[in-house]
């Protein structure tokens, strides 16, 4: 039997997206399971993720199936498995084999695990933005900052299989944000679609500045964007800042690997220009001559609700 | 005949070493040649350096050499080039056809050519204290910041052949001191040996404090590491300083490539704790929790003479 569908799946927090890909990067079909368990159920997870990857491939069947890519916080690529994932009731303090678990229950099917972000850069190689890239970076900008590296056509994992956490990389040195990783000063702490509501409500109270984003109760990073997009100055400075952290960063970045190009994905990434601005300027005022105007700074080509499937999916090719 | 041995070149500003080494890291025979020639005067510079390895080679023969390694300030991998090297008045504003001319000057022997940082980390690899490793970062010390980063065993090349200047990675945003780069800020104008004196200096002018250092006019690195050794306070504070700014550092290159080890080379490497200690401490205190406790930062177990040409000659082998 040609083995030409693969199987991607992205664990998430709340939810697991599941979905049977073909070799253009067409998602054949695809479902959704839960994926809030408690602490000691891991093992029901798991049950419902092999059960439900046995139903959506049963037209065709498992036989045809040439591997499962999974995304996955805190995923480990070497060992497959999830370890110590604060964001997963059942995962924090926990060492979970994934891999090999779902690969046991059903039939030996080879089965890939790497965080999402990793697991987005390889979507975009394979299907989107990078394809053709041997040398680049991957930014996700959600609610945190996720990275995959790719250098040499390939995932940097590092010696631990945890390599890629630029989102923990320092942008600011004294008196920097607290970040959830117990960090101070994290890029993700600014950059994030967080970190922008937190430097909106930092610079209300700043200020008695007029803005839009005044009559907002809770503000998140897409009301700054709206409130941008009717002219709010104050929102369009927000991202500039944020930009300016990120393109800051993104200097650095470029000085460890000299990529061709770093790929922006998520939310954040949405906001256009008041965001690629600011961030393609910080970089270039950063960057070493011998790398200026040579590294590009371009959005994800993949449909953000498609991307975490493919992403994780282009893993078992 | 067998092609025993391989010929290391460290082309530096002032001098050029050459040496033939065989493949247990010997170095068989080595010479020096100047290097200092004026702006149109490269040819001469290849000239020399190939009569020179010509006669090197001739108790054996070249047909004995399995190739040349050149470790060379702006190095391209990639191209063989040598691209406007600011340090080598013959380099400047040019691209220097290093590897290309050396070949065709000696019956198309291999050539391969990168930076000096990068040299030391293959022959850190090949010869030292990274054998073995497959995840590791090379940082030399010496007046500037070079550095050389191993993923999956080879070099780190990037896009363009010029991965790895994590010396102009910023370690202070805001006021940092000018780097020859143009940019400011740079960790290697914090923690180079330029960067120890700038730092004595700065204090000694900002504070009456005494210290052993006030006795001297023009202060070095090696002035600071004797006065440390002598119990100078103001001095071992100096190298506190110096090694947080690299260990902050470290914890985010360890962020990018999750390596196994920092390998340390050069002069300020050989202050010891004085700097270590402080280097391990920052770098533990900025690193995320699964790392903590798991990156090593281990000296070079090159001998400073002969380093930078076995590394050169390991990229031939």
């Amino acid at each position: 039997m040609e083995k030409q569908y693969v199987v991607g799946v992205d664990v998430g927090g709340q939810t697991t997206k599941i979905g049977i890909v073909d070799r253009r990067g067409n998602i054949i079909t695809q479902t959704v399971i839960n994926s809030k368990y408690g602490p000691e159920e891991a093992p029901l997870f798991m049950q419902s993720l092999c059960d439900t990857i046995r139903d959506l491939a049963n037209p065709t069947g498992l036989d045809t199936i040439n591997g499962i890519g999974i995304g996955a916080p805190n995923g480990n690529y070497y060992k497959g498995t999830i370890e110590d994932a604060a964001n997963l009731e059942w995962g924090k303090g926990k060492i979970i084999p994934l891999a090999d678990t779902v690969s046991d229950c059903l039939g030996g099917i080879p089965v890939t695990v790497t965080n999402d972000a990793n697991a987005a850069a390889v979507g975009e190689m394979t299907y989107g933005a990078a394809r053709g890239m041997r040398n680049f970076i991957m930014i996700t900008l959600g609610t945190g900052v996720g990275s995959g590296i790719v250098i040499n056509g390939e995932i940097v994992y590092g010696h631990d299989g945890f390599a890629g956490e630029l989102g923990h990389t320092c942008s600011v040195r004294d008196n920097g944000r607290p970040c959830g990783c117990g960090k101070k000063g994290c890029l993700e702490t600014y950059a994030s679609a967080i970190g922008v509501a937190r430097t909106a409500r930092e610079w209300l109270e700043l200020s008695d500045e007029a803005s839009l984003l005044r009559q907002k109760s809770e503000i998140t990073s897409k009301d700054v964007y709206e409130a941008a997009l009717l002219g709010d100055k104050l929102a369009i400075r927000i991202f500039e800042y944020t930009g300016r952290k990120l393109g800051e960063a993104f200097a650095d970045f470029v000085a460890f690997s000299a990529p061709e190009a770093i790929v922006l994905f998520g939310g954040l990434a949405r906001a256009g220009d008041f965001i690629l601005k600011p961030v393609k300027e910080a970089m270039e005022a950063n960057l070493l001559s011998i790398w200026k105007g040579k590294v590009r700074i371009i959005p994800s080509a993949l449909k953000e609700s498609d991307a975490a499937i493919l992403g994780a999916s282009a893993l078992a090719w």
